[in-house]
Protein backbone atom coordinates (compact mmCIF):
# COMPACT_ATOMS: atom_id res chain seq x y z
CA UNK A 1 0.00 0.00 0.00
CA UNK A 2 1.50 3.42 -1.01
CA UNK A 3 -0.36 4.85 2.16
CA UNK A 4 2.22 3.16 4.12
CA UNK A 5 5.08 3.97 1.96
CA UNK A 6 7.20 5.77 4.56
CA UNK A 7 9.65 9.07 3.24
CA UNK A 8 12.51 10.86 4.30
CA UNK A 9 11.87 14.25 2.69
CA UNK A 10 15.04 16.35 2.07
CA UNK A 11 13.42 20.11 3.92
CA UNK A 12 15.80 23.15 3.26
CA UNK A 13 12.50 25.24 3.16
CA UNK A 14 13.14 26.99 0.41
CA UNK A 15 9.70 26.61 -2.78
CA UNK A 16 11.00 23.74 -4.59
CA UNK A 17 11.57 21.75 -1.12
CA UNK A 18 8.45 22.81 0.09
CA UNK A 19 6.48 21.53 -2.67
CA UNK A 20 8.55 18.44 -3.26
CA UNK A 21 7.25 17.72 0.80
CA UNK A 22 3.42 18.01 -0.53
CA UNK A 23 3.84 15.94 -3.08
CA UNK A 24 5.15 13.51 -1.03
CA UNK A 25 2.34 14.38 1.13
CA UNK A 26 -0.35 14.26 -1.79
CA UNK A 27 1.11 10.29 -2.66
CA UNK A 28 0.27 8.85 0.97
CA UNK A 29 3.77 9.16 2.21
CA UNK A 30 4.90 9.03 5.83
CA UNK A 31 7.48 11.65 6.10
CA UNK A 32 10.17 11.99 8.08
CA UNK A 33 11.95 15.63 7.34
CA UNK A 34 15.25 16.88 7.84
CA UNK A 35 17.22 19.85 7.05
CA UNK A 36 20.25 21.08 7.48
CA UNK A 37 22.06 23.90 9.29
CA UNK A 38 25.78 24.47 7.42
CA UNK A 39 26.02 28.07 8.00
CA UNK A 40 24.19 28.63 5.23
CA UNK A 41 23.57 32.85 4.96
CA UNK A 42 19.83 31.93 4.57
CA UNK A 43 19.08 30.42 7.95
CA UNK A 44 16.33 31.74 7.58
CA UNK A 45 15.30 29.09 5.82
CA UNK A 46 15.42 26.54 8.55
CA UNK A 47 12.53 28.79 9.94
CA UNK A 48 10.56 28.36 7.23
CA UNK A 49 11.32 24.54 7.02
CA UNK A 50 9.77 23.79 10.77
CA UNK A 51 6.92 25.84 9.59
CA UNK A 52 6.49 23.62 6.47
CA UNK A 53 6.84 20.45 8.49
CA UNK A 54 4.35 21.21 11.07
CA UNK A 55 1.64 22.40 8.27
CA UNK A 56 2.64 19.71 6.07
CA UNK A 57 1.98 17.29 9.08
CA UNK A 58 5.33 15.21 9.11
CA UNK A 59 5.95 12.48 11.39
CA UNK A 60 9.17 14.00 12.64
CA UNK A 61 11.61 16.61 11.46
CA UNK A 62 15.11 17.40 12.49
CA UNK A 63 17.37 19.79 11.63
CA UNK A 64 20.78 18.06 11.52
CA UNK A 65 23.98 20.00 12.60
CA UNK A 66 26.57 20.20 10.00
CA UNK A 67 28.85 22.73 10.75
CA UNK A 68 32.03 21.25 10.70
CA UNK A 69 30.52 20.38 6.87
CA UNK A 70 30.04 24.32 6.50
CA UNK A 71 33.56 24.76 7.47
CA UNK A 72 35.25 22.70 5.07
CA UNK A 73 33.34 24.28 2.40
CA UNK A 74 33.09 27.74 3.22
CA UNK A 75 36.40 28.95 0.85
CA UNK A 76 34.84 27.57 -2.13
CA UNK A 77 31.34 28.65 -2.07
CA UNK A 78 29.33 32.13 -1.75
CA UNK A 79 26.81 30.20 -0.19
CA UNK A 80 27.77 30.20 3.85
CA UNK A 81 28.42 32.82 6.40
CA UNK A 82 31.97 32.70 6.66
CA UNK A 83 32.66 32.48 2.84
CA UNK A 84 35.11 35.06 1.74
CA UNK A 85 32.89 35.51 -1.77
CA UNK A 86 29.97 37.50 -2.03
CA UNK A 87 26.45 36.16 -3.52
CA UNK A 88 26.97 37.34 -6.96
CA UNK A 89 23.61 39.69 -8.30
CA UNK A 90 23.17 37.86 -10.96
CA UNK A 91 22.70 34.32 -12.37
CA UNK A 92 26.34 32.68 -13.36
CA UNK A 93 25.50 29.05 -13.62
CA UNK A 94 25.16 27.32 -17.01
CA UNK A 95 25.95 24.53 -18.44
CA UNK A 96 29.36 25.01 -19.00
CA UNK A 97 30.05 27.35 -15.79
CA UNK A 98 28.80 26.08 -12.31
CA UNK A 99 28.60 29.29 -10.09
CA UNK A 100 30.17 30.57 -7.35
CA UNK A 101 27.01 29.55 -5.06
CA UNK A 102 27.35 25.78 -6.08
CA UNK A 103 28.23 24.29 -2.09
CA UNK A 104 31.31 21.24 -2.57
CA UNK A 105 29.41 17.93 -2.39
CA UNK A 106 26.38 19.47 -0.68
CA UNK A 107 23.50 17.21 -2.40
CA UNK A 108 25.91 14.22 -1.72
CA UNK A 109 25.97 15.39 1.85
CA UNK A 110 22.61 15.81 2.18
CA UNK A 111 21.35 12.52 0.55
CA UNK A 112 23.87 10.49 2.71
CA UNK A 113 22.24 11.88 5.88
CA UNK A 114 19.25 10.95 4.28
CA UNK A 115 20.19 7.67 3.31
CA UNK A 116 21.10 6.94 6.73
CA UNK A 117 17.70 8.23 8.65
CA UNK A 118 15.89 5.94 6.19
CA UNK A 119 17.78 2.89 6.99
CA UNK A 120 17.26 3.85 11.20
CA UNK A 121 13.26 4.48 10.34
CA UNK A 122 12.75 1.82 7.74
CA UNK A 123 11.83 4.17 5.03
CA UNK A 124 12.70 3.24 1.35
CA UNK A 125 12.35 6.65 -0.40
CA UNK A 126 14.55 9.94 -0.23
CA UNK A 127 12.38 13.01 -1.47
CA UNK A 128 15.01 15.82 -3.11
CA UNK A 129 13.56 18.86 -4.37
CA UNK A 130 16.67 18.98 -7.20
CA UNK A 131 15.89 20.56 -10.33
CA UNK A 132 17.85 20.43 -13.24
CA UNK A 133 15.98 23.15 -15.41
CA UNK A 134 16.81 26.95 -13.75
CA UNK A 135 20.04 25.88 -12.03
CA UNK A 136 21.44 23.82 -14.78
CA UNK A 137 25.08 24.94 -13.07
CA UNK A 138 24.95 22.46 -10.63
CA UNK A 139 26.25 19.52 -10.86
CA UNK A 140 24.18 17.48 -8.14
CA UNK A 141 21.05 18.74 -9.45
CA UNK A 142 21.20 16.27 -12.64
CA UNK A 143 19.37 13.37 -12.98
CA UNK A 144 22.23 11.46 -13.77
CA UNK A 145 23.88 12.39 -10.43
CA UNK A 146 20.42 11.44 -8.63
CA UNK A 147 20.37 7.68 -10.39
CA UNK A 148 24.49 7.18 -9.27
CA UNK A 149 23.42 8.04 -6.24
CA UNK A 150 20.38 5.73 -5.89
CA UNK A 151 22.73 3.08 -6.81
CA UNK A 152 25.15 3.92 -4.06
CA UNK A 153 22.24 3.37 -1.91
CA UNK A 154 21.16 0.02 -2.93
CA UNK A 155 24.39 -1.15 -3.03
CA UNK A 156 25.81 0.13 0.39
CA UNK A 157 22.56 -0.56 2.60
CA UNK A 158 21.24 -3.40 4.78
CA UNK A 159 18.54 -2.67 2.55
CA UNK A 160 19.73 -2.85 -0.59
CA UNK A 161 21.98 -6.16 0.15
CA UNK A 162 18.19 -7.67 1.10
CA UNK A 163 16.55 -6.67 -1.59
CA UNK A 164 19.67 -7.18 -4.30
CA UNK A 165 17.19 -8.21 -7.39
CA UNK A 166 15.69 -4.75 -7.36
CA UNK A 167 15.87 -1.21 -5.90
CA UNK A 168 15.21 -1.21 -2.62
CA UNK A 169 15.57 1.98 -1.98
CA UNK A 170 14.73 4.82 -4.17
CA UNK A 171 15.72 8.74 -4.92
CA UNK A 172 12.65 10.46 -5.45
CA UNK A 173 13.16 13.79 -7.69
CA UNK A 174 10.18 15.25 -8.85
CA UNK A 175 11.00 18.41 -9.60
CA UNK A 176 14.05 17.38 -11.47
CA UNK A 177 13.06 18.52 -15.11
CA UNK A 178 10.51 21.13 -13.82
CA UNK A 179 10.72 24.67 -15.02
CA UNK A 180 10.26 27.11 -12.11
CA UNK A 181 6.74 28.05 -13.12
CA UNK A 182 5.72 24.42 -13.05
CA UNK A 183 7.50 24.54 -9.60
CA UNK A 184 4.91 27.34 -8.65
CA UNK A 185 1.75 26.29 -10.33
CA UNK A 186 2.07 22.47 -8.65
CA UNK A 187 2.66 24.45 -5.20
CA UNK A 188 -0.27 26.50 -5.63
CA UNK A 189 -2.70 23.49 -6.68
CA UNK A 190 -1.55 21.45 -3.60
CA UNK A 191 -2.12 24.49 -1.46
CA UNK A 192 1.76 25.13 0.15
CA UNK A 193 1.89 28.07 1.69
CA UNK A 194 4.67 30.02 -0.83
CA UNK A 195 4.74 33.33 1.59
CA UNK A 196 6.76 30.82 4.02
CA UNK A 197 8.84 29.59 2.33
CA UNK A 198 12.50 31.65 1.49
CA UNK A 199 14.06 31.24 -1.97
CA UNK A 200 16.91 33.97 -1.35
CA UNK A 201 20.60 33.80 -1.45
CA UNK A 202 20.83 36.66 1.19
CA UNK A 203 17.38 37.57 2.84
CA UNK A 204 17.15 40.64 5.00
CA UNK A 205 14.95 41.31 8.09
CA UNK A 206 14.79 38.27 10.50
CA UNK A 207 14.70 34.52 10.69
CA UNK A 208 11.31 34.33 11.33
CA UNK A 209 10.17 37.94 9.07
CA UNK A 210 12.77 37.36 6.46
CA UNK A 211 13.09 39.54 3.31
CA UNK A 212 14.13 38.40 0.28
CA UNK A 213 16.40 40.59 -1.95
CA UNK A 214 14.52 40.47 -5.16
CA UNK A 215 18.14 40.86 -7.13
CA UNK A 216 20.04 37.81 -6.22
CA UNK A 217 19.81 34.99 -9.01
CA UNK A 218 17.69 32.50 -6.65
CA UNK A 219 15.19 35.15 -6.42
CA UNK A 220 15.45 36.19 -9.82
CA UNK A 221 14.39 32.64 -10.98
CA UNK A 222 11.66 32.50 -8.39
CA UNK A 223 10.25 35.91 -9.59
CA UNK A 224 9.88 34.98 -13.16
CA UNK A 225 8.87 31.73 -12.31
CA UNK A 226 5.99 33.21 -10.69
CA UNK A 227 5.44 35.40 -13.31
CA UNK A 228 5.19 32.80 -16.11
CA UNK A 229 3.09 31.27 -13.97
CA UNK A 230 0.90 34.17 -13.79
CA UNK A 231 0.40 34.05 -9.62
CA UNK A 232 1.81 37.30 -6.90
CA UNK A 233 4.61 36.09 -4.98
CA UNK A 234 3.62 35.98 -1.60
CA UNK A 235 6.80 36.04 -0.44
CA UNK A 236 7.88 39.69 1.37
CA UNK A 237 10.75 41.56 -0.38
CA UNK A 238 12.11 44.25 0.35
CA UNK A 239 11.32 47.69 -1.04
CA UNK A 240 13.59 48.39 -3.94
CA UNK A 241 13.30 44.93 -5.36
CA UNK A 242 11.48 44.81 -8.56
CA UNK A 243 7.98 43.48 -8.81
CA UNK A 244 7.49 40.18 -10.83
CA UNK B 1 53.65 13.57 -10.83
CA UNK B 2 52.70 11.57 -8.72
CA UNK B 3 54.41 13.30 -6.07
CA UNK B 4 52.17 16.18 -6.52
CA UNK B 5 48.80 14.36 -5.90
CA UNK B 6 46.72 15.76 -3.29
CA UNK B 7 44.29 12.88 -1.12
CA UNK B 8 42.11 13.00 1.26
CA UNK B 9 42.59 10.04 3.70
CA UNK B 10 39.72 8.38 6.02
CA UNK B 11 41.73 7.94 8.80
CA UNK B 12 39.71 6.39 11.99
CA UNK B 13 42.70 4.87 13.96
CA UNK B 14 42.33 1.77 13.62
CA UNK B 15 45.07 -0.98 12.17
CA UNK B 16 43.02 -0.83 8.44
CA UNK B 17 43.24 3.21 7.60
CA UNK B 18 46.64 3.44 9.38
CA UNK B 19 47.58 1.12 6.71
CA UNK B 20 46.28 2.80 4.24
CA UNK B 21 47.65 6.22 5.05
CA UNK B 22 50.55 4.57 5.03
CA UNK B 23 50.23 3.36 1.13
CA UNK B 24 49.33 6.77 0.55
CA UNK B 25 52.65 8.51 1.84
CA UNK B 26 54.71 5.56 -0.03
CA UNK B 27 53.01 6.60 -3.13
CA UNK B 28 54.29 10.08 -2.62
CA UNK B 29 50.67 11.65 -2.40
CA UNK B 30 50.30 14.65 0.06
CA UNK B 31 47.47 14.02 2.37
CA UNK B 32 44.62 15.95 4.41
CA UNK B 33 43.41 13.33 7.31
CA UNK B 34 39.78 13.52 8.27
CA UNK B 35 38.43 11.45 11.12
CA UNK B 36 34.82 11.53 12.37
CA UNK B 37 33.43 12.19 16.02
CA UNK B 38 30.15 10.50 15.89
CA UNK B 39 30.03 8.97 19.01
CA UNK B 40 31.40 5.56 18.51
CA UNK B 41 31.69 3.71 21.18
CA UNK B 42 35.85 3.22 20.67
CA UNK B 43 37.16 6.90 20.96
CA UNK B 44 40.02 5.86 21.80
CA UNK B 45 40.43 5.70 17.97
CA UNK B 46 40.28 9.57 17.72
CA UNK B 47 43.79 9.57 19.71
CA UNK B 48 44.89 7.00 17.50
CA UNK B 49 44.04 8.99 14.49
CA UNK B 50 46.30 11.92 15.73
CA UNK B 51 49.41 10.06 16.49
CA UNK B 52 48.99 8.15 13.34
CA UNK B 53 48.33 11.88 10.90
CA UNK B 54 51.45 13.21 13.22
CA UNK B 55 53.47 10.22 12.88
CA UNK B 56 52.69 9.77 8.92
CA UNK B 57 53.21 13.56 7.91
CA UNK B 58 50.11 14.41 6.70
CA UNK B 59 49.57 18.14 5.32
CA UNK B 60 46.32 18.57 7.95
CA UNK B 61 44.40 16.35 10.09
CA UNK B 62 40.66 17.12 11.22
CA UNK B 63 37.83 15.45 13.31
CA UNK B 64 34.01 15.99 12.19
CA UNK B 65 31.67 16.44 14.55
CA UNK B 66 29.12 13.98 13.73
CA UNK B 67 27.88 13.44 16.29
CA UNK B 68 23.97 14.13 15.02
CA UNK B 69 24.51 11.05 12.33
CA UNK B 70 25.19 8.91 15.33
CA UNK B 71 22.04 9.86 16.85
CA UNK B 72 19.82 9.56 14.22
CA UNK B 73 21.58 5.26 13.52
CA UNK B 74 21.84 4.45 17.40
CA UNK B 75 18.71 2.64 17.29
CA UNK B 76 20.28 0.37 14.47
CA UNK B 77 23.76 -0.53 15.78
CA UNK B 78 25.76 -1.42 18.48
CA UNK B 79 28.77 0.35 17.70
CA UNK B 80 27.61 3.89 18.98
CA UNK B 81 27.91 4.48 23.12
CA UNK B 82 23.99 5.53 23.12
CA UNK B 83 22.70 2.49 21.26
CA UNK B 84 20.73 -0.05 22.86
CA UNK B 85 22.69 -2.78 22.06
CA UNK B 86 25.49 -4.99 23.22
CA UNK B 87 28.82 -5.11 21.10
CA UNK B 88 28.62 -9.78 20.06
CA UNK B 89 31.26 -11.39 21.20
CA UNK B 90 31.99 -13.06 18.29
CA UNK B 91 31.37 -12.47 14.58
CA UNK B 92 28.13 -12.34 12.83
CA UNK B 93 28.55 -11.28 9.59
CA UNK B 94 28.91 -13.09 6.49
CA UNK B 95 27.41 -12.76 3.37
CA UNK B 96 23.81 -13.34 3.70
CA UNK B 97 23.84 -11.81 7.23
CA UNK B 98 24.49 -7.82 7.69
CA UNK B 99 25.78 -7.54 12.02
CA UNK B 100 24.81 -5.24 14.10
CA UNK B 101 28.06 -3.39 14.54
CA UNK B 102 26.82 -2.34 10.77
CA UNK B 103 26.49 1.45 11.05
CA UNK B 104 23.77 2.53 8.56
CA UNK B 105 25.08 4.15 5.98
CA UNK B 106 28.48 5.12 7.93
CA UNK B 107 30.59 5.25 4.57
CA UNK B 108 28.32 6.96 2.31
CA UNK B 109 28.51 9.74 4.97
CA UNK B 110 32.19 9.33 5.27
CA UNK B 111 33.19 9.37 1.45
CA UNK B 112 30.71 12.35 1.28
CA UNK B 113 32.37 14.24 3.51
CA UNK B 114 35.89 13.26 1.98
CA UNK B 115 33.88 14.66 -1.41
CA UNK B 116 33.50 17.89 0.19
CA UNK B 117 37.17 18.36 1.41
CA UNK B 118 38.71 16.32 -2.13
CA UNK B 119 36.65 19.95 -3.98
CA UNK B 120 37.67 22.44 -1.49
CA UNK B 121 41.24 21.58 -1.63
CA UNK B 122 41.02 20.34 -5.03
CA UNK B 123 42.36 17.03 -3.82
CA UNK B 124 41.84 14.08 -6.58
CA UNK B 125 41.77 11.33 -4.31
CA UNK B 126 39.56 9.79 -1.31
CA UNK B 127 41.72 7.27 -0.03
CA UNK B 128 39.68 4.78 2.52
CA UNK B 129 40.48 1.26 4.39
CA UNK B 130 37.45 -0.55 3.84
CA UNK B 131 38.13 -4.19 3.22
CA UNK B 132 35.93 -6.76 1.81
CA UNK B 133 37.57 -9.66 3.22
CA UNK B 134 37.24 -10.10 6.58
CA UNK B 135 34.10 -7.98 6.80
CA UNK B 136 32.01 -9.09 4.22
CA UNK B 137 28.54 -8.22 6.07
CA UNK B 138 29.43 -4.76 5.66
CA UNK B 139 27.46 -3.86 2.54
CA UNK B 140 29.45 -0.72 2.04
CA UNK B 141 33.12 -1.86 2.29
CA UNK B 142 32.20 -4.06 -1.36
CA UNK B 143 34.11 -2.69 -4.53
CA UNK B 144 30.71 -2.57 -6.27
CA UNK B 145 29.70 -0.02 -3.93
CA UNK B 146 33.40 1.80 -3.94
CA UNK B 147 32.39 2.32 -7.34
CA UNK B 148 29.21 3.61 -7.58
CA UNK B 149 30.03 6.54 -5.08
CA UNK B 150 32.93 7.30 -7.44
CA UNK B 151 30.27 7.70 -10.23
CA UNK B 152 28.81 9.68 -7.66
CA UNK B 153 31.98 11.62 -6.65
CA UNK B 154 32.43 12.61 -10.50
CA UNK B 155 28.55 12.91 -11.40
CA UNK B 156 28.22 15.19 -8.74
CA UNK B 157 31.17 17.82 -8.41
CA UNK B 158 32.88 20.60 -9.94
CA UNK B 159 36.08 18.29 -10.93
CA UNK B 160 33.36 15.87 -12.58
CA UNK B 161 32.08 18.51 -14.51
CA UNK B 162 34.65 19.65 -16.12
CA UNK B 163 36.20 16.69 -17.04
CA UNK B 164 33.37 14.96 -18.05
CA UNK B 165 35.49 12.21 -19.96
CA UNK B 166 37.08 10.39 -17.37
CA UNK B 167 37.21 9.65 -13.30
CA UNK B 168 38.77 13.32 -12.39
CA UNK B 169 38.01 12.07 -8.60
CA UNK B 170 39.06 8.29 -7.92
CA UNK B 171 38.61 6.16 -4.76
CA UNK B 172 41.54 4.65 -3.46
CA UNK B 173 40.63 1.58 -1.20
CA UNK B 174 43.98 -0.50 -1.68
CA UNK B 175 42.77 -2.68 0.87
CA UNK B 176 39.50 -3.72 -0.53
CA UNK B 177 40.72 -7.22 -1.42
CA UNK B 178 43.35 -8.06 0.99
CA UNK B 179 43.39 -10.58 4.02
CA UNK B 180 43.80 -9.26 7.27
CA UNK B 181 47.35 -11.32 7.68
CA UNK B 182 48.37 -9.14 4.26
CA UNK B 183 47.17 -5.96 5.64
CA UNK B 184 49.33 -6.34 8.93
CA UNK B 185 52.23 -7.31 6.73
CA UNK B 186 52.00 -4.32 4.66
CA UNK B 187 52.02 -2.12 7.82
CA UNK B 188 55.10 -3.48 9.17
CA UNK B 189 57.25 -3.29 5.56
CA UNK B 190 55.84 0.85 5.89
CA UNK B 191 57.03 1.00 9.24
CA UNK B 192 53.50 1.87 10.68
CA UNK B 193 53.26 1.75 14.54
CA UNK B 194 50.43 -0.55 15.03
CA UNK B 195 50.81 -0.49 18.56
CA UNK B 196 49.24 3.15 17.86
CA UNK B 197 46.41 1.81 16.55
CA UNK B 198 42.64 0.70 17.78
CA UNK B 199 40.53 -1.96 16.06
CA UNK B 200 38.76 -3.02 19.39
CA UNK B 201 34.75 -2.66 19.42
CA UNK B 202 34.89 -1.54 23.28
CA UNK B 203 37.97 -0.73 24.38
CA UNK B 204 38.88 -0.60 28.03
CA UNK B 205 41.47 1.90 29.64
CA UNK B 206 41.80 5.49 28.60
CA UNK B 207 41.30 6.99 25.40
CA UNK B 208 45.38 7.50 25.24
CA UNK B 209 46.16 4.19 26.36
CA UNK B 210 43.50 1.90 25.43
CA UNK B 211 43.06 -1.66 26.49
CA UNK B 212 41.40 -4.15 23.83
CA UNK B 213 39.42 -6.42 24.95
CA UNK B 214 40.78 -9.35 22.65
CA UNK B 215 37.15 -11.12 22.51
CA UNK B 216 34.92 -8.91 20.13
CA UNK B 217 34.34 -9.70 16.39
CA UNK B 218 36.70 -7.05 15.68
CA UNK B 219 39.60 -8.11 18.08
CA UNK B 220 39.03 -11.49 16.93
CA UNK B 221 40.25 -10.71 13.47
CA UNK B 222 43.02 -8.75 14.17
CA UNK B 223 44.64 -10.90 16.33
CA UNK B 224 43.88 -13.98 13.99
CA UNK B 225 45.31 -11.70 11.33
CA UNK B 226 48.79 -10.97 13.27
CA UNK B 227 49.15 -14.65 14.07
CA UNK B 228 48.55 -15.87 10.32
CA UNK B 229 51.24 -12.79 9.50
CA UNK B 230 53.40 -14.35 11.76
CA UNK B 231 53.90 -10.75 13.94
CA UNK B 232 53.14 -10.25 17.61
CA UNK B 233 50.36 -7.39 18.08
CA UNK B 234 52.23 -4.64 19.71
CA UNK B 235 48.76 -3.39 20.77
CA UNK B 236 47.74 -3.27 24.57
CA UNK B 237 45.19 -6.05 25.40
CA UNK B 238 42.87 -6.97 28.91
CA UNK B 239 45.10 -9.47 30.78
CA UNK B 240 41.99 -11.91 30.18
CA UNK B 241 42.28 -11.74 26.11
CA UNK B 242 43.58 -15.00 24.44
CA UNK B 243 46.97 -14.45 23.12
CA UNK B 244 46.94 -14.64 19.47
Amino acid sequence: MSDDLRAVVLLSGGLDSATTLAIARSEGRKVWAMSFAYGQRHAAELACARFQARAQGVVSHQVIDLSDFGRIVADATALVTHSPHDVPDRATGSEDEIPITYVPARNTVFLSYGLALAEAVDATEIWIGANAVDYSGYPDCRPDFLEAFERVANLGTRAGREHPEGAAIRIRAPLVERTKAEIVRTAMELGVDLGRTVSCYAPRGTPSAPLACGTCPSCRIRLAGFAAAGYQDPAAYVATAPSS
